[in-house]
């Protein structure tokens, strides 16, 4: 009974987090090309099945985020593993959130993480060891490893640069799918204010 | 942040309700004019605010049943009223179904409602007095009474005949949103077996 | 060959009507109880089938008309027989949309159609026959029979009023797809100052 | 008019042959990370503008490939930009998907290539010359001539491998969006046919 109620919460936080995404006409622009997905696990989560998730991820249509399906259970693999691995250096950590990474929004996630005192990280995916990268399901332990190496714990905010054959992207990682949500549109209205002087 | 649970709660098991009723092929068929929503109304609702449901109902879409939009507070008027008025005769109603209603379906329901237990209901409209259906907002509370008038109760399921501009329909009311569409999926498979059968 | 550019043309003159709908906020006050459909017929079309409509018809989700499926042949029953019926009387007819109806709407509409040139006709659907109700199938020849007797010819926009189970509804006819929804539009516009002022 | 008529086709063409892939669960393991577009180009088509694609991409709902919005002039980026030049080298082509790439698919397409005579090719990007990848805009001539260079003519279907923050993807050319998206199908059977061996 108490768990049920744990998996209602998680999937109802994520239903009202992507709800205030989809209102949100400027996160469009920081639209990667594999979409977003926006995952929240329960307590303890092992594998992908016990992580909530966007069924079919998210995209825009009609020039707002769009949630392609419903907020379900086992609809994520790499943002669910991210957060299984993440959570072994801080186990407050449930939710996470992806989005578009280029030089533009790097800068603007870098000023927005130091005004807002969060921990600001990225990984370098050319030093990635050839053994990890050969080995299946390696390379997320490496490169949260790289994160709390680099910064003494596990960044709130961080980049993976481009690898081979993988397009550059932000991860927000916080307590719940509202809180990533939020700090996603944060800086998606920062972004835009950003664009906008410069244009 | 009680409340704040209670309602990622709600949003969480409509979301779920919504998934397993997805997944339900055979409630294709009970889908009626006016679209399906399924409500599930917060503690002590006074409006439809306080109620959610799916933006823009449930219809179908590929031949299964389909969300139209994401699990919503206020996203529901008709039956987001009907909950909150049921709840005055029996505290435990939080959620509603509503499906389609015609003689065949009714046979199925009545025998149904018999095998299991449940109350079962009608509104007659052509009784509904003159005065009642002039004034707007009083048809609700008159409704509801008659239900409770007729079976002592409060009835778990009941129809509400043709009214004038008003399509018949089936309501399914009960703790939560996971257990009303659980009894609309397990009619709607017997309604599929009964048409076998016929057929 | 040439029959199948024809279905397509079809398809794609279905697609572009919803397109323009969907980018029309003002529409969603039109939105009817049983939700809104765009049909648009063959040449020759004898059945459902051989009409496009949009699969799940289009509701509001997010504030704006939303198609939930996409335009597929066979996607509407009501509408498609509508269409199939009217054209009997005027061959230039392929098309229709279907919309609200209430006190209001028809002053707006009355005017419009007035304005515009556009026959404006109208069901009283208690003088219909218990014989033409009782016969499956026999209500749409006596409509549509009824709308071009009261008005010398088949109009171009006609309202049903209520009927026994049956909401009332605004229909609007026309050359293509495209056509009706640019009056669809028009209207809801038209409506949309009605009540700024009135409000 | 003419032009107008084109137009519609074009899109009808496309939402028929998105029809089609919805109906096909087979091609969901063909879903790559950057999910997947049909694209149908105007003929002497110039920009982006004029080419009709599906807005917001096509991904997997449901275990289904489910059209996250409506087909829309202007809906994507690279395949359409990668139309515009194909046709350069040959005028027929008017049309494309994408899909996912790996070592398993290759095997399972190049088979299919040389059953149904088409022409095969792929593109090595770790060949592209730095000055090429740096000049915006100068990748996709470069990529389309190396794989005229390479069969003589422009192939019906091709890959192009993993390059840096790229995921490697398939691409079928034609006609038309139905006849690029019966191919596709036709490799997604034959993959799950061959998987099913294999498993």
């Amino acid at each position: 009974m108490k768990k049920k109620e744990t998996a209602e919460r998680i999937l109802g936080n994520l239903a009202q987090a992507v709800n205030n995404l989809q209102g949100c006409r400027e996160f469009s622009p920081l639209m990667p090309e594999v979409r977003v997905n926006v995952v929240y696990a329960l307590p303890g989560a092992a594998s992908g099945k016990q992580v909530a998730a966007i069924d079919g991820r998210i995209t825009v249509v009609r020039g707002y985020p769009h949630a392609s399906g419903s907020p379900a259970w086992g609809a994520s693999d790499h943002m669910s593993r991210l957060v299984i691995e993440a959570r072994k250096y801080n186990v407050d950590i449930n939710a996470g959130i992806n989005f578009k990474c280029d030089t533009e929004i790097i800068k603007v996630v870098k000023k927005y993480s130091k005004d807002n005192k969060l921990v600001f990280g990225w990984i370098d995916r050319t030093r990635e060891p050839a053994e990890v990268s050969a080995k299946d399901g390696s390379s997320m332990p490496w490169k949260i490893k790289q994160l709390v190496d680099q910064s003494g714990r596990l960044p709130d905010i961080f980049y993976e640069g481009d690898g081979w054959g993988k397009e550059p992207l932000f991860v927000i990682l916080g307590i719940d799918a509202v809180s990533v949500v939020k700090t996603a549109i944060a800086i998606a209205r920062k972004y835009k204010i950003t664009k906008a002087r410069a244009g």
